[in-house]
């Protein structure tokens, strides 16, 4: 029996269909103006990544944390990386720089891959952000998502297994016919695990010129591509079956 | 202290963005064929309506049956509906019939009146239709919703309460920042009871031709118009304090 034809691909978005780093980064130095001369704003954006995301969501993931609001989760560290660089904000200016992660523009190709696929499957994010925040973020860049999944609804983080199957099953699909797309492989391979098919698709750029290259792709994703275009060139109608 | 500005619309859906009868009708008159010849099919749509979605949903909200997935509900009646005409439907043919509801043509103002509507305010429906049905209906209908809600998230059905609140906590909003727009006086009704604004958009063709006239407005409302074109007038940016 062959396998059913993939209806809806969902997206990382932190990374994948947009570039927080610079978007974090000018943000970060507009609000601190004469204050922020001297400051490392890009090693500043990769710190409360990792600190203020990255590091308490792989804890809530394995169980040693309470689930929390992922805007919290920033909001609360923002005060700390600023405190440790020497910058002081206004409450109102550090509050609005907070807010930042509504506001990331996409990679350049994002929109326009986008709507290309969006003539042959459904698309949504399938990300972090709460489901304001990327409501609010696709309404801002025109990202044409057919509906909005943040892993808020599942009460889980990726890479939880409930937030791909949660996935599946509010869009009425079985996993096999969902496509999990994204630049992070860890990310993928839980996809996959759950039964979800991959699309890989590396970011070179996330975390600035000098960082170490993506992970090869694992031989596993079923399909890779450099960007969202080259992606609709692989899945659109003549590739569609191309998994 | 003036009131918050509102910032979001939320839409029902049935009635008040689409014409589901016509819609059913057509396609149970297509799928029933020479078979159906003779058969009142509005009279049909009517009781599906009815017994299918609204008895089953007013049990549910009061408490007296457990919840079920609405296009469940919807395709249990649905047997019994056909039995009691006369009318014989192949497995297959039943089962495409079922899903009509994913396929309901927007009124001939709502498309228009959305697009006006999203310069000013997110939007989003908030509709006892499951969220896979709504997205798919607004990809076939090419309805602008900034987002999806479905009180399937809430695991439950308006006039509950927790849907009205629960979709103002997922956009992040309080609920006076929100307005709910329906033909429905108990939906709206239900909706200012947790706080949320409300907007009366009157359908009088919702249950066809020869139906009894909709209720008056109620003056608690905050705006009433006859369709979206006319709601957009009013919220748009000349009107957009006029609650």
């Amino acid at each position: 029996m062959p396998a059913p034809a993939c209806k809806a691909l969902v997206f990382d978005v932190f990374g994948t269909v947009v570039d927080w780093r610079t978007c974090v980064i000018n943000e970060a130095k507009d609000a601190a103006g004469v204050r922020g001369e001297g400051v490392d704003w890009g090693r500043f954006a990769d710190e409360w990544r990792r600190e203020g995301y990255l590091v308490p969501i792989t804890e809530i993931v394995m169980g040693r944390r309470p689930y929390e609001e992922v805007e919290r989760l920033l909001e609360a560290t923002l005060g700390a990386l600023l405190d440790r660089l020497g910058v002081t904000l206004a409450t109102e200016e550090a509050r609005r720089l907070a807010s930042v992660w509504r506001r990331l523009d996409p990679w350049p190709d994002a929109r326009r891959g986008l709507e290309r696929l969006r003539a042959d499957f459904v698309l949504a994010p399938l990300s972090n952000g709460s489901f304001a925040l990327l409501t609010e973020m696709a309404k801002r860049a025109g990202l044409p998502w057919d509906c909005v999944i943040s892993t808020e609804l599942f009460g889980a983080y990726k890479p939880d297994p409930r937030t791909y199957l949660g996935a599946a099953r509010l869009l009425g699909l079985e996993p096999e016919e969902l496509m999990l797309v994204a630049a992070h492989p860890a990310d993928l391979r839980a996809a996959a695990a759950s039964g979800l098919r991959t699309a890989y698709v590396p970011r070179p750029n996330e975390w600035g010129p000098g960082a170490p290259a993506p992970a090869d792709p694992d031989p596993d994703f079923d399909v890779v591509a450099t960007d969202f275009e080259a992606l609709a060139d692989r899945l659109g109608p003549s590739g569609h079956s191309a998994t």
